[in-house]
């Protein structure tokens, strides 16, 4: 597959932007860095002239620009999902850094399509958007001044998948494990943690009404193995069994 | 030397900048990756509210930065001088990339006062400052959209050197995060998969006498994921569930 076929697999998402400069400003770092596919979750004020003005020479990619209203659409189909995170979170997920993310993302567009989550600019991503996720990652920012502009979060991840790419035309990268299976997607997995739920609910195993840590607990088990396709359908499988056999 | 005194040596050089606003983002970009000495030579039209609006938070860093008229008297003292370069040069210069300039100027921090120069948007440092240079540092950006927003050169570069202090600080890349609970070991895992293994017979998912690969497959997929004991305990709480409501 060629360079220009692994960058169109790389969705850049941007969650709920509230400054339409800022998107201008995200698709010309992409650019710059040789990526295309830009993806607005439910922007704020968009179109707007000065999303064209600070875009400059990448207007293309803005008319390019899908808007969808979820961001369950805008990560369908994705083999892998990494989200933004500023904050320590109570249940810490699988964190890497830039240049990790880079690596993973490059190698893994060989092999299929991935989203990478940028939040709002004052709240970042939500628990439930950042739950979506196989990896959060974060940007090493000074302790004392670690609001990042959006635009320049875009800059610095583009940048580092960008590295990534330079380095394995080069041969230094070493190649992804080949699996016997293709990875699910999103929104496959997505419809596992339902019947997960639903079936755990079922089971009283789950009280939606005091939910504590279950569902975040599973939902990052779950995220983080990188299942494939039989496995889910195994695991459902094994859910449908439960519920079958359960008393009436 | 204190990490603090080192960014404190690290001087960030704007040369005759005509948008405020790109003064403003540089400031905030080096605020966020601890950088805190900004000099100024020559800027077209400063100070400019605009440079005090795209700075946010890193205002002090305006206030405190150093307009001077010239580039020799920004270098002053300086024991490495390098220059941000978009172009081939007709007489190649020791070019370096982000990485290795981040890497550089970090180790040589410990010894001499460091200047990063940055030209002007249009056109960049010219030769005779250029020619000022020890080494040369090109973002390796898209060659059909190579023109970096001067902000977003200021932060990539900040990023590499605040990457490179952050591993010199670690001896290597900053690890993941602790966990919040301790991994099960391998013979808690060993009661899961035989728990498991139970529940699917008794589900009748799973016939011992024509296995597959399912029990294989399961084992793969809850041993590559390094679970918690937490994890552990509850996947086997919701085993258990199921057994408690199957039918008699």
């Amino acid at each position: 597959m060629s360079t220009v076929e692994r960058q169109a697999k790389i969705r850049m998402i941007l969650v709920n932007t509230s400054h339409p400069g800022n998107i201008g400003g995200a698709a010309r770092a992409m650019k710059n860095m040789g990526l295309t596919e830009l993806y607005l979750v439910q922007p704020k004020e968009y179109p707007a002239p000065r999303a064209v003005w600070r875009a400059a020479g990448a207007r293309d990619l803005l008319a390019n620009a899908r808007i969808v209203e979820s961001v369950d659409e805008a990560i369908k189909g994705c083999g892998l999902v990494v989200g933004t995170s500023a904050r320590e979170r109570r249940i810490p997920w699988p964190l890497i850094n830039p240049r990790e993310c880079g690596m993973k993302i490059w190698q893994e567009s060989e092999h299929h399509d991935i989203g990478l989550l940028f939040g709002r600019e004052d709240r970042g991503l939500t628990n439930s958007e950042l739950h979506k996720c196989h990896y959060h990652v974060h940007i090493p920012s000074n302790p004392e001044y670690s609001s990042l502009n959006l635009a320049t979060a875009v800059q610095v991840l583009a940048y580092e998948i960008r590295m990534a790419s330079l380095s394995d035309a080069e041969g230094v990268l070493p190649a992804m494990n080949d699996w016997d299976q293709p990875l699910a997607t999103a929104d496959e997995l997505e419809s596992f943690h339902e019947h997960l739920a639903e079936t755990m609910e079922e089971l009283k195993f789950y009280d939606p009404n005091n939910p504590k840590q279950l569902i975040t607990r599973m939902r990052r088990l779950f995220n983080r193995t990188r299942m494939d396709k039989m496995e889910v359908s195994m695991l459902r499988g094994l859910l449908s069994a439960t519920r079958r056999t359960r008393p009436k």
